[in-house]
């Protein structure tokens, strides 16, 4: 009706980060200088190659529409990297290139919930991922996670979460906002979990090549081949602005979700899909791990740096780019905590009241998504900002 | 649950022509000369101003998020071209860069209807359109429309298909797959009724810039302000394969829609929006009508060759570059027909099955989209086939 804004968009909470963003964009429109901890974009540019193979992908005419699923030589590039750098072999047609891994979630919660069943997930969490879901009128079930367990879910309590309704489970691996890698025999628990549920299990990975001390990238396909695995170019390739992703669907469901995705984007970004085969290529692959190398290098710098000035770290950073704190030694109020901080030291900080939980009102996250000498200067500006604060 | 397609997927029909596209397929692979005139993409490439601009934003390293109704330029020029062009002022705060219309149908259908409202749409009509809604879970409730009125509605026909639900009336105009464009007196007639109503207003204007017989590009927005406006690049600017369209929102809606947006896609396609920048200069505009008189020239010469062969057309194919016609003296299963004339002819034509309506089984649609020699050569084979078929 006119005038009213629709019930499925009051229960979607606003991004607090976004106020906290415009108060910034007006602090360096005044001339101040500020470090951008809060955004879940790196400051790698897109690798040449890529962005070379994109310019060929131009030159050559290559910007129709491609098929629904995406063109063939990039579905085969990303089974191949599946094979060889995950040992899970996966079926080219299972594969769908997605605008975005947005596009991929959209198409995962459609395809495999009816409309009397609910989506599980867990919080502190990745906001977009319950606000899609409630948009298109999927009902929701959140499982608080505990500090104790370092915002890991245990079997107990996604059983306890779910009802009757419950038709999927989504988690993420790594996770957001804590970067938390979810361990292999929590993961076949899970599995088996989903198994005797009879939910679908979908599985966030976007993060997935980025894992640190020393550990290598997963897959739950190689624990659950029936996952259905969300995916994405931002984040490992650095492709955000060319918003693409992928998503794999569990064995039987191809054409449903082929008939979804003619409907509801028809195709993906073509550029952007002949651009992403290179990024499959030896050269870039090494180009990828050395800049993992240094995100890892950052985030050992900052995680010391946080527990020296207070900020407790409380889960397990394990990968992404992220790391969840505690300050409640300092406030109650992390929106509050976020604004002052902003407005007094010009660090910006993604207020913990935005992935949810328990402990959104005293917890921050970090994104070590710019230089190390921008992080070390974040943390004298932080450590003096605490400093002058009453405790 | 596992095992089970959801039922939102179930009311979703299949696209017909892609059984067709199969087919033409593997009659290419074998070596055939197949005419498409079933795919809604011309065979002109993006204009090379439009490609050097996206290729000059790669080179400068523009690949990461934009904010998400998308960059400021790009809005701003939208803005101008509605001044300059349609008359109509437009604030740039109340467009959105979407990720093609499907990016910006979503977000109007979901910003303006509550999950108690229903979708009022016509048939036959674009399938996408009813299709989104449906996945999504709003109501849809369809007003046949009648040859008689060479296919457009009228304010009796749209009471009568609407109930105490309806929350909206989507309309096209140029229409798909008539190519129709709703007349000025009809539009305000339909204003007042979604006034009268209460009814959220969209438009889907994507041809809106192919209109032929001199008549001039047009908006809603000049007749009811408070539309909701489907835009896309791909059509008149052809730029399919980039996936970017722009959604227009009333005065009061521009936060409400900002959330959607950022959950549901973060950001459109970054190098699209700088590229479709250029789009809106004169010269790259001047192209584009010089283009669109190419369109005009090929639809003269296929309506009267199809009139010549005793496929009536039976909209006002004013717009677009579609032709809806009557093959009812040949058949009365237009799916079969399709299928049958692809394999004894190769011209690929889209069956009127996949866009609804009371003559579905006894309509197709061809696309204007091959150059007039193929199009000529196309109506020559098509012309062998009904000779030699009994009536």
């Amino acid at each position: 009706m006119l005038g009213k804004t629709p019930e499925r968009l009051e229960n979607i909470a606003p991004f607090y980060v976004m106020s906290l963003l415009a108060t910034a964009k007006e602090m360096e429109a005044a001339g101040q200088d500020v470090i951008h901890l809060e955004v879940g974009e790196p400051d790698f540019r897109t690798p040449d190659a890529i962005v070379a193979a994109g310019i060929e992908a131009m030159q050559q005419g290559r910007m129709g529409y491609t098929p629904t699923n995406g063109i063939l030589e990039l579905r085969e590039a990303i089974a191949a990297f599946y094979q060889t750098t995950l040992g899970v072999s996966v079926d080219p047609a299972r594969i769908f290139i997605t605008p975005g891994a947005s596009g991929a979630l959209q198409l995962a919660m459609l395809a495999c919930l009816d409309t009397d069943e609910a989506l599980l997930l867990t919080e502190p969490g990745y906001p977009c991922n319950r606000h899609i879901a409630q948009a298109m009128g999927i009902d929701t079930q959140l499982c608080e996670l505990d500090e104790e367990t370092a915002y890991l879910p245990s079997v107990s309590q996604l059983e306890t979460a779910a009802t009757e309704q419950t038709g999927a489970l989504l988690l993420a691996s790594p996770g957001n906002p804590t970067g938390s890698v979810i361990p292999d025999q929590l993961a076949q628990d899970m599995s088996a979990l989903c198994n005797r549920r009879q939910w679908h299990f979908i599985m966030d990975e976007i993060y997935s090549g980025l894992v640190y001390d020393g550990a290598a990238a997963k897959t739950i396909l190689s624990i659950h081949p029936n996952a259905w695995v969300v995916q994405s170019f931002s984040k490992y390739f650095q492709m955000t602005g060319w918003r693409l992703g992928w998503l794999i669907v569990p064995p039987g469901y191809e054409s449903a979700v082929s008939k979804l995705a003619q409907n509801l984007y028809l195709s993906a970004p073509t550029i952007a899909q002949y651009a992403a085969v290179r990024a499959f290529q030896p050269d870039v692959l090494a180009l990828l791990e050395t800049r993992k190398s240094v995100l890892e290098t950052r985030r050992d710098f900052l995680v010391s740096g946080l527990d020296a000035i207070g900020f407790r770290v409380v889960a397990a950073p394990d990968g992404a780019f992220y790391v969840y704190a505690d300050v409640s030694k300092y406030t109650n109020d992390s929106l509050a905590f976020c604004q002052e901080l902003l407005e007094s030291t010009a660090v910006a900080v993604a207020p913990g009241l935005d992935f949810g939980g328990a402990n959104a009102a005293t917890t921050v996250r970090f994104a070590y998504t710019q230089g190390q000498d921008r992080i070390k200067e974040a943390l004298y500006r932080m450590e003096k900002f605490v400093q002058a604060r009453p405790i």
